[in-house]
């Protein structure tokens, strides 16, 4: 099948919580990848932050005919550092094919996991 | 009156819990389609995962005029098995006639539902 | 300042819950409504559902340079009948000036105040 | 980088709930606001009600490169009023240089923290 969707995304609002308080769900984030096309989707994530400059995490694949659930609590920055918890921050993901981008969080500070999405902004 | 939206539809971040712990809601997702014209839509779903070919759907019905609510876990391949538990997988909508899709999950996992929504993605 | 927006919106995915278990907050949901405008908005909802035809609501109104957050608890249709509960429905919403959408969902069936919300599709 | 994005946002259903009830979140909202350019982004808020003409808050800032998650109950409008607690409200937010923009809200007044996101509107 063809790639269906855009090559730039963002999300403006990212946070990994600090806390976790659910036996079953660890608080965490996901920037949820859909490539229906033929190629492999090499992606590139800058995260943007309040007081500093933007970081580049090590870039993902998300394969041909595949969804790749990017799990921002198991990526690293081009150094190695984790995303850092607590700050609030924001996303802009490129991609090398067209694909489609939808950011998830689960929170469960205090107790109960409680979800939050979004379809991510492309032009 | 007229149809009003789009045949083709996507959604990236696809996930059904294992676990349900509500007596008032089971763990579910729903794929809502709202099909305002005159004609019977023929919906066409496929699943797509992390590790492995995407699989079809067995086709669906949202008449004309009305709206469906496909729940998930009521909904089997062509080969007659379910929507895996526990996976994250997502999902690529088209149907025969333009329609509108909104996609949301209820997570009962720790107890208390959770609620997420979002309208699908389309071109 | 112009009005901005669209003239139709759409919501495939509404349900007004049964039950209601928090002190605070009554399960409800609402339709959302901005206009920026200085024209008052006609607002005509029609709800559609999955096994009987579509009814239309009272007309409601946004002013000019107003919000209203339209409570589906309290509408009736056009028979002075309220929104049915416990049933999946999806809406239609047509206004006489340009509009912006936004669906929320406050479910209380399991205790705990659950929100989910979305923009409105719109073409 | 290049701005990306749009100088107007839409939010059609914001409310700053009047309870508290969890020991880790205040229940709040936040327009998030992500400047990928490399100019500073001056933004104004307006703030629509139900029965009252809309109000101005005082500018803010989000700085070239950054994101700014600006939190509504810290805001001040022009005369130094704070965002009114349990009335519905809607918002429209324009920017000197193009952003995105998504809002969340995160509500304990039952006590465990309950969250909902959307991409905001945009023309």
């Amino acid at each position: 099948m063809q790639h269906i969707g855009r090559q730039e995304w963002l999300i403006p609002d990212m946070y990994y919580p600090e806390l976790t308080a659910s036996k079953n769900y660890v608080s965490h984030e996901c920037i949820c990848v859909l490539n229906t096309g033929d190629a492999d989707a090499d992606i590139f994530i800058t995260l943007y932050f309040e007081n500093s400059e933007p970081i580049s995490l090590r870039p993902v694949i998300c394969a041909a005919r595949r969804t790749h659930h990017i799990r921002m609590d198991k990526q690293t920055d081009v150094n190695g550092d984790p995303v850092p918890k607590g700050v609030p921050y924001a996303a802009y993901v490129a991609s090398s094919v067209p694909i489609v981008v939808q950011y998830s969080r689960v929170d469960t500070t205090d107790g109960p996991a409680s979800f939050m999405t979004t379809i991510a902004y492309t032009k």
